[in-house]
């Protein structure tokens, strides 16, 4: 009959307070409600609290459930009436969620979206360094075998010989608990270094470590990886930018914002 | 005496829900609150019902105050309690602001920032293209002399050479009430092709675009250039995207949400 509703919700970054209130009165409307937690870790999230905040029961789907299902207990209810879906940042930045919207479309069902704050722009924000320098993206991923992603060392090469800077998204496993640090990314890197040799990640290479985003006190620390390899930022979720040429002001907010040493204004052109 | 703190809150993409519950509980709690909203444009927005959902009067501050007197009302303000300054969409995307953080920071004020959903990853997710597929982002700018920029048509084209997307923001000259459509970057790019000829945008070049992100009800069209540039969007804001090499899964996400011709299909690989 046409009346099925899907909307998705993002939750933002940290915890249930940055849900935005488009969100919480489409949450309190709908016949079900429901959320995952496994594609970002929000720090200071209680589903509890949220539940509360809401006046609603809020029910945790996995990946199992939205992938392996294919989110058919979704889809179900969603082809009677409204029903929302939380998600942790901005929604679709996960694909998961993309091939959930293309199956809901096709089965006829409305989509509405309302938008969260994601690490995407956070990170960029925070540090004070300029969207439009930004190259591609990538991942880092958990090596757990004797075989080395190539590829997020590539990006930053290639980025960096553009004078692009690099975000790199570091690896969740939240099945697991499993939260990638900047530590261990920068691990990870180092061995690929050896590996192909290229330069791109050595110790006196300047990277900035963004932890808990979105939090009240979120950490930020810019410094040659020599220092920054050891440095403490607490727990995840944490991410990591390698800057390509500076800008004058971007080395300013380095300075000021992420405690980056002084010296680094030589890398501005 | 150290008591000054300067919160900046993003509001979000379109209307006055769009902030999130710590951004409502911040300006409740805050000494002073202040608002700009010439740096982009929210199409549902109104003052007056922000003022009355928040219960709390809430000061414009132009491009003038925030950069010609470099925002000196509010970090007085700032300095002797706390002071929220709300934006559009999320923090510090805008360069403006981060100057104004810089000068905050120095002056001895703490700062928290609250940060907002964001055009940069909500135009990204409603297409269902994928966030690591994006190379460098552009601005389109109005062209009222003869004189053509070449950058945005270079980045789109070094991007496209590597198989990645490009996402193009549209100028926004708020003060003269111009707000850049589609149509109109399209009609721009079509004169910068003419000037220098290396066919990246062309009648046959794919692109999408994307009207209102974060209403209710979005409008987003991917065609061809020959029929795209005709396409009606209705009113600003906009944002143009020109994909690269497409994933099966993008090219579905194409055709399904933005209406594109099943022939996108030739372009995955």
């Amino acid at each position: 009959l046409g009346v099925g509703e899907l909307v998705f919700v993002g939750l933002g970054l940290n915890d249930e307070k940055d849900l935005s209130i488009k969100g919480l009165e489409a949450v309190r409307s709908a016949e079900s409600v429901f959320v995952e937690l496994y594609t970002s870790l929000m720090g200071g999230f209680s589903l509890e609290r949220l539940e509360k905040m809401c006046g609603r029961k809020v029910a945790v789907l996995s990946r199992h459930n939205l992938e392996e299902e294919e989110g058919d207990i979704l889809l179900e209810k969603a082809s009677k009436g409204r029903v929302v879906l939380m998600v942790p940042g901005d929604p679709f930045i996960s694909t998961t969620h993309v091939n959930l919207r293309l199956k809901a479309v096709r089965k006829g069902l409305k989509i509405r979206v309302i938008h969260g704050a994601s690490i995407l722009s956070a990170v960029i924000g925070l540090t004070g360094l300029q969207n439009y320098k930004f190259g591609r993206s990538v991942t880092i991923p958990f090596v757990d075998s004797a075989y080395l992603p190539e590829s997020p060392y590539r990006v930053i090469q290639e980025n960096r010989a553009s004078g692009l800077h690099t975000l790199c998204f570091l690896d969740v496993r939240a099945d697991e608990g499993r939260y990638m640090c900047v530590n261990e990314a920068i691990e990870i890197l180092f061995r690929i270094e050896q590996e192909y040799g290229a330069g791109v990640v050595t110790p006196d290479t300047l990277a900035v470590g963004v932890a808990r985003a979105g939090s009240e006190k979120p950490v930020l620390k810019a410094e040659y990886i020599e220092e920054l390899k050891d440095y403490d930022f607490g727990p995840p979720p944490q991410t990591l930018i390698f800057p390509g040429r500076l800008h004058f002001m971007e080395a300013e907010a380095l300075i000021v914002f992420a405690g980056a040493p002084e010296n680094i204004r030589r890398l501005v052109g």
